[in-house]
C-alpha cells in the first residue's frame, strides 16, 4: 500500500512537539526520501542573526530518521544512534529545505544522507550535510535501553 | 583578565535567539568548559514525548562552540565546521546538562568534545556525547564565505 | 592546464609509502575526484579473512585528500582534519575501488564525501562511505602545527 | 573467568593479518580498554615521511573494536559500524600507542572511544581521537549482510 508509510510518517512528524515550537514543516515522503522546510524565524537565531546550526540538525535528524522509518515494516520504529553535520555556509535565506535519503537500507541498521538547502529568492544553496545511522527497533518503538 | 572570556561567552549566549526559544540557561564559563542547562519542556520532544536529538544538539553545539571561543583572542570569533553526536539514550528527566570541554585547543582548528546528561532527581545519566571541529575566524567573525 | 593537478596526484601518491605497502593503484585523477583501487590481499584482512577496514580507511583518505588537492592552487597542499566512515558491508571481493568526490570545495576548507566499491566478478557493491573535512595549507604543505 | 575476554582478544588478534602487516602489537588487554601499539615505519607513511593516518585509524579501529568485545558475551562478535577519526597532529614519532575505550556499553549498541598518541623519546603527544560505534552480533561473528 503507496500510502501506508506517508500515514506513519505524518502521523508522527505531527506528534513531534519539537517541529511545531520551531515552525517546521513536512513537504515530502516518498520510499526512502523525507523533505522537511523551516521558514526563517528571528527566533532560530545564533548571535549574528543567522539560523542556529542545531536547528538545522534538528530538522534534518527529523528528515533522516523519517526517509528510514519510510522503507521499514510496519510493527517497527527507528531510532537515531549517530549523526554527523559537516556545517558548509551561514544559515542565511528566506527557507531552509533539509532533504534526508536513504544511502543503504538493512534490517538492523540504516545508513542516511542529508542534504540542507537555503532557499533565498529563487536561489538555492546546499549549506549543510549530513549522515545518519539509524536502527531499527520493535515494540517500544523509539526507545533504547 | 580572568572575566574577560567569560563575558565574551554570555554576551554572545544572550545574542543566541536559539537558546532563548528553546530554555537553555547559560550556567558555567571556564576556560576551556563551558556548561549550558536546558530544563525538559514538553515544547521540545519528540513523538514518544522525550527530548529531541536535535534540541540536545542544539545546546550541545553552543556549550561547544563557546567552549572554543574562551582560548581564543579576544578579536576572533568561532566557527562550527562540522560536529558527531553518539545518541545513547533516551532524553528522559527535568533538565538537562551539556558539557562542551576543548580536547586540543589549536591556532586555526580547535577539537572540542561534549556531553549531555540527563538529570532526574539526584541522578545523571550520560545520553549523548559529541565531538566537534571549530575554526578561528577573524574580522567578521562567525561567517564563512 | 589539465594536466598540472593531476601530475601533482600522481608524484604525491608515488611518494605515499603507505600505498604501495597495501598494493593501493591510483586509477582516476579528474577535477574534484580521484579513484584509486586495492586488490585483495589476505596480508590486508581482518580475523574473518574480509579486507581490514582499517585499509579501506587508508585507501580512501588518500582518494578523499587527493580529490581536494585536484582543485587547490599550485602552491598548496591538503591536511585532512577529520573523517567519518561508515561500514556498510564485509570487505569481500576480488578488488575494491575507492572513490573521492569533492561534495563543497572552499579556499580553507573544504568537504569531500568517500565511497568504497567491493568488486567481484562483474558486479559492484557499496561497502563503505567516507566524509572528510581537509584544510589548505601553504608552505610546508602537510604539516599542521 | 578473567582472563577469558584477554584470551579470545588476543586469539583474535592474531588472526588478523593486516595487524602483522603494519607492524601492530597488541600491548594491553583490559575490562572495557585495549591498547594496541605501533612502531613507526617508512613503510606507512604518506608523502611527507609521517605514519599515513590511515594507518593509524586501522591500529585505532583494532584497538576500539576489541574494546567493546572485552565486555560482551562469548558467543558473540563484534561489529563497527561507523567511526569518526578527528586528526590532531602530524603522524612523528618512534612509535604510536592507540587506546581504545568503551565510553557506554549496551546489549546491542557500544559507543567506544579512542586516542592515538606518538611516543618520542620519553614524551608522549595526542594526535588523533576516534569515536566508534559497534553492534554486537551472534553466530557468524563479524559478518553483517
Amino acid at each position: 500500500m503507496a500510502g501506508g508509510f506517508a500515514e506513519r510518517v505524518r502521523t508522527s512528524f505531527e506528534a513531534q512537539a519539537a517541529m511545531r515550537h520551531i515552525g517546521a514543516v513536512l513537504t515530502g515522503v516518498a520510499a526512502g526520501e523525507v523533505t522537511i522546510e523551516l521558514p526563517f524565524d528571528d527566533a532560530l537565531t545564533q548571535q549574528h542573526g543567522f539560523l542556529h546550526a542545531g536547528m538545522l540538525a534538528t530538522a534534518l535528524d527529523s528528515a533522516c530518521g523519517y526517509a528510514a522509518l519510510t522503507l521499514m515494516p510496519e510493527d517497527t520504529g527507528i531510532l537515531t544512534i549517530e549523526f554527523k553535520i559537516n556545517l558548509l555556509a551561514p544559515g542565511r535565506g528566506e527557507r531552509f529545505r533539509m532533504i534526508g535519503r536513504v544511502r543503504k537500507p538493512g534490517r538492523t541498521i540504516t545508513l542516511v544522507e542529508g542534504e540542507a538547502l537555503a532557499v533565498d529568492g529563487g536561489r538555492e544553496k546546499l549549506i549543510a550535510t549530513m549522515t545518519a545511522t539509524t536502527m531499527t527497533v520493535t515494540a517500544r518503538a523509539g526507545v533504547k535501553d
